[in-house]
């Protein structure tokens, strides 16, 4: 080919999601990879005849009525907005694109926890993002201290405090308020990503860091792909108040304005529905699952791995034993040839080639009599590989 | 602000068609503006329950169904394509996106008609490009003669040759074969961006020139916007065998799938709808719309300005006398204040600041029987601004 393509797409890896998701689809095959929803947690949907202005053209913000809708929510989160300063998305990938486009060019730093969701590395490296590795821990351990210095004068801080993907782990309250306090004095530009919010298994503290911020500029995202249906590919942004008109011209131009239909039929169903019962009935089935995925790990990876068993989101992150010598992205192909399908951990990390020995699973996808059977198989997998490695 | 946004930002502007759509949506306003279709052209749509799987996550091409619909489609144009290099997208918009990300970078020479789409040239900007016009008129007086050189040995040409917005000009057969050859012997990429092709008045020749491309790499998109509905946000593109790859792998960090709800029922509609039946009638609403806007632009600008009656599409392209010296952007205020709303002609060129006096009229948005009191309102003002002109 003598057409040059942009220098970007040299740094543009296929996101392994991708490859997963097709191989999770196959029939037969027990899929802990995706994070995938569970079917039996969609909302019933009747519809019945399209509105007509719904299949016109609409705003690039998204519809009145569903931003005004999302800013009550965000007041109860603590956030001091209206319906103004929320930007509906197509789907919170998209808010990682436009929020990209908005501050990463070739040498700017980014600081990311690392693991961190690897969709958003991608599209950092993409841009040209220097990434940095920020860790809450050292910035708790060592506050004003060097460890964190990096990341805070960074152009740049992306977390996902609540309920990572892939870690689960969820930031304590102080610490929450610890890195509003970071951000503030060292002026850090925070983007906080929250789409798995509202799956909490057990109590804890879920304040959005970015409702906490005084002068620190910021972004906070979340979706409805988790708690109403992704397919629908919707989620919004806010921000503080110097970024929303650029961030607005970015969604312009990166697709006009989002999907109509799937915003009419979000708000009715956050309006109409009982919106709290649904939550818990969707927040009682995932512990419920989460309990039994536990059980199934405390039988099949006992003695392979360790992990904390998560208290919200849809992910169990293991780390398994003799990891320092186990790419587990060779574990994949064995592994769906065998009819089950993981996450390898190494994509989630800044340089995936220094990061063996982590796995991602998810539970809340894969009918939970097949936990077991599918758990087993990987546990074969594991072990072989694991004595394989010990060998050399 | 002591944030720092990425230099490309300093780049973007925002496009005028955001803030004419938001004036046109007025409760009273006559709008000339956007491209929107006419709400009569909408279909019935009753979509009864939502399938589960509409509503998980699905792949990143969008569905197959679809895509082998498309392929259908694409093969009658004279494509030899199959379904699988078809790449479903959230509405053409995003198309634009992906491909500049694909191929701009700051320095990179891109060619463009001017005037050409504006929202193309606002993505094209903030990714950096230098803008080169092309024009088909001069590559068919001279061949191989210098005037499009500079455009040929561009990193990418974008046209839009059938029924072009702003201009609605449709290039003729001679005129296609005569770019599919320039293109294949320069190795010059080309982005054909086809919306308007079945919004046909009278026969002319629509076939894409990528169609008929041998050596030059190329991406062709449409839309389901103007045939369809645009709510829906729903269009696709086709590229050559090397550019699919890295398409997909753009689209997937840009939004990671397409609304499956509007994948189907497109679909359904593309399939169970007597779909040319439907067409026809488009055709035929749309065409008797432009005759009598025809009428009532001889009656009310016959004087003021020159134009061709378009063979297709959705705008009159109206060259004003006295146009070197009437910036329109400075009549659009006072026109909406008067209650109509119509597009300025200078955001459509490489440079705005020197294209003045043209205004593009779409006719499908805006009810006939107001076309009178509405262009007679904006050639008052039309009168006034070019006396005013002829004063100083």
């Amino acid at each position: 080919m003598n057409t040059r393509l942009a220098k970007r797409m040299t740094r543009l890896q296929a996101s392994p999601i991708r490859d997963v998701l097709a191989s999770a689809s196959q029939p037969g095959m027990i899929s802990f990879a995706g994070g995938l929803p569970a079917s039996d947690t969609f909302p019933a949907i009747d519809i019945g005849c399209v509105e007509d202005e719904d299949l016109q053209y609409g705003p690039s913000e998204g519809e009145w009525l569903l931003r005004d809708r999302i800013a009550q929510d965000l007041r109860q989160r603590g956030f001091d907005v209206d319906a103004s300063r929320v930007l509906v998305l197509s789907g919170s990938q998209q808010g990682i694109d436009l929020v990209a486009k908005l501050m990463i060019e070739r040498g700017r730093q980014i600081a990311v926890e690392s693991p961190t969701y690897l969709a958003a590395l991608q599209v950092f490296k993409l841009f040209g993002a220097t990434l940095v590795p920020f860790c809450i821990d050292s910035l708790e351990q060592a506050v004003g201290g060097s460890d964190n210095q990096q990341a805070l004068s960074s152009d740049m801080l992306y977390v996902n405090p609540t309920f990572q993907n892939p870690s689960s782990r969820v930031y304590t309250a102080s610490q929450r308020a610890l890195l509003a306090t970071a951000c503030d004095s060292n002026q850090t530009m925070l983007f906080e990503d929250d789409p798995y919010r509202e799956l909490f298994y057990q109590p804890c503290d879920r304040q959005p860091i970015c409702s906490m911020l005084e002068r620190a500029e910021w972004v906070y995202q979340s979706s409805f792909s988790k708690t109403l249906a992704p397919g629908l590919r919707l989620g919004y942004l806010v921000c503080s108040e110097a970024l929303y008109p650029p961030l607005l011209k970015l969604k312009q131009a990166a697709d006009l304005h989002s999907n109509r239909l799937s915003q009419r039929l979000v708000y009715r169903m956050l309006c109409d529905e009982p919106v709290h019962a649904r939550l818990r009935d969707i927040q009682d089935s995932y512990r419920s699952r989460r309990d039994l995925f536990s059980e199934a790990l405390n039988e099949h990876f006992g003695a392979l791995a360790s992990w904390q068993v998560p208290t919200g989101g849809l992910f169990f992150w293991l780390k398994l034993q003799g990891a320092l010598s186990i790419d587990t992205r060779k574990l994949l192909q064995p592994a769906i040839e065998a009819g089950v399908a993981f996450m390898p951990g190494e994509p989630f990390f800044i340089d995936p080639d220094t990061a063996p020995g982590y796995i991602r699973l998810n539970f809340s996808h894969t009918r939970p009599d097949l936990y077991g059977h599918g758990l087993a198989t990987l546990a074969t997998l594991v072990r072989s590989a694991t004595s394989e490695s010990d060998e050399v």
